[in-house]
């Protein structure tokens, strides 16, 4: 009730990685360029740009070295690629990117099935990543992201106190950064609020970001909670893709747009032109022809009130 | 951020109100019928039933004394109807509804717009209805409605002062309960959180509900909000119906089955069966074939480690 709300907070568009791996579509290299250029002109000035992985697992990301040079080359842009493994680190860590996001599923069962380790493998596999990239003297930021950190579809309940172990694992590990992700639309703002409290008091400034799923239509609710526990940066995704792939037609990732509407109105500067986003989101919504899109502010636009760009320039 | 939440809250189902009221399709008596006892036998105890105005005006509403009449007799429901003024008050008093909501607009150029009289003369009448109430003998409670709290499509902001001002008028003239309404989804969960604690500061007890519409999709966030304000009693459209008729295809009320989920899923007991109310929405979809719908949780169903009914009627 009496938490105050930060002045800036940072959206970090997923789109790319995390929304385009769940869709069919394979989008051509050069319109995901002109998504980041957009984006950018947009004003977003985080972007996670796809995955090191494997392309006969990840078709669609295929290109991402592609897109981190260009991505390096957009003055004031900090550029994440997602590596499941050393080998994908060496990529990242390569290819210049500022920030490497490790996934880690605090659910057991989904950790097997979808990364095919235990969590504490992921664990120990952040330890050889950290150390290749001191080796290197890279200045690639590790991020180790928590994902199921709400539950899961295989396992049900993930009990708060093993995402918080290992979450602090991570960090023993050698993560510069930790963050939490509702990977599957389990969360509520109730629980959102104790766990992220409890992250964020141990982590202090090395926790990093929330990630939440709209699946259940709590996405904002729950980003909203987050704001209170004092969480300043979220993943997004432009038109709220990347549902699961197991369940076509649900809801994905939190709109970019929704997101950046919700902050704005609230004051809370994140240097978004929701103008520019809109537009941005056509474009998108063009190339994506056929997939489900998601994500409400497009329909109305923003109020009559909502502060302009120019009022907030001047302000 | 020290906020606990209510054991208990009440969901008021309006869709065949304010949601009816919106969209073009007239659905017949029988549908709406069933549309109320399906709502009860999903466990909602708290519906709008429909508004006295003029069938030339509403012809989708014109069936509404029927319908009071129905909802009547089903044992332990709380039967809800709009009045505009004095002339629908009476019918309201006649047909023993248990409570009648005068809709007041804080905009004054919306309140003319729609209303054809100024927030003061509307609260004016309210001091007319109770006279006629009282006069009657009649138990129906009234409530008085203060709409476009957050802002409004033709005059854009609204002072929260001059909110206030009129929700304090309103319960002066006679009004048993007061209730805040974002009618054109304007607010975000600060503006909420702010205005709702002084809402209730001034209202105590009287303060009765808020009405959230998800026009930009901050609908749930702020219920959230508000909820953390101490509201327990909030407006909600099964499918989420009841947008704008000037902004087709935009997104209405909150969407009472992701309300059900967000207040079930938190511990918040509102004795709503969440698989009957989806199976009701799948029937007010067929009834509605060609309406925009809305609301998200249908797509995924609830989560593996949503209580279950029996779960919660063990606890």
């Amino acid at each position: 009730m009496t938490a105050t709300f930060p002045r800036h907070a940072v959206i970090r568009e997923v789109g790319l990685r995390d929304g385009l791996q769940s869709i069919q579509t394979i989008l051509p290299t050069e319109h995901k360029k002109a998504w980041i250029r957009d984006a950018y002109a947009a004003g977003l000035r985080e972007l996670e740009v796809g995955s090191f992985v494997p392309a006969r697992l990840l078709p669609q990301l295929a290109d991402t070295a592609e897109l981190l040079e260009f991505a390096r080359d957009l003055p004031g842009l900090f550029a994440s690629v997602l590596v499941p493994n050393l080998r994908g680190a060496e990529n990242a860590i390569a290819g210049g990117a500022d920030l490497m996001i490790v996934p880690l599923s605090a659910s057991h069962a989904h950790s097997l099935a979808n990364l095919r380790k235990s969590p504490d493998e992921v664990v120990a596999e952040v330890a050889r990543i950290r150390a290749a990239r001191d080796a290197a003297g890279s200045k690639t930021l590790i991020e180790g992201g928590v994902g199921t950190a709400f539950g899961c579809t295989i396992q049900g309940r993930v009990a708060p106190d093993e995402v918080l172990r290992l979450m602090q694992a991570l960090l023993d590990a050698g993560a510069d950064r930790v963050s939490l992700a509702d990977t599957v639309g389990y969360a509520d703002p109730g629980m959102v609020r104790d766990l992220f409290a409890r992250a964020i008091d141990i982590a202090g400034d090395r926790f990093w970001c929330g990630h939440f799923h709209d699946t259940r239509g709590l996405g904002l609710a729950n980003v909203y909670a987050a704001l209170e526990s004092g969480v300043t940066r979220f993943d997004a995704c432009l038109a709220g893709i990347g549902g699961c792939p197991h369940a076509p037609g649900a809801s994905g990732n939190v709109a970019t747009e929704d997101l950046a509407y919700l902050l704005g109105s609230m004051g809370i500067d994140t240097g978004v032109d929701i103008g520019r986003l809109l537009d941005l989101r056509e474009r998108v919504a063009t190339w994506l022809a056929g997939e489900t899109l998601h994500g409400t502010l497009w329909r109305a636009g923003v109020p009559k009130t909502f502060p302009s760009q120019a009022a907030r320039a001047a302000a």
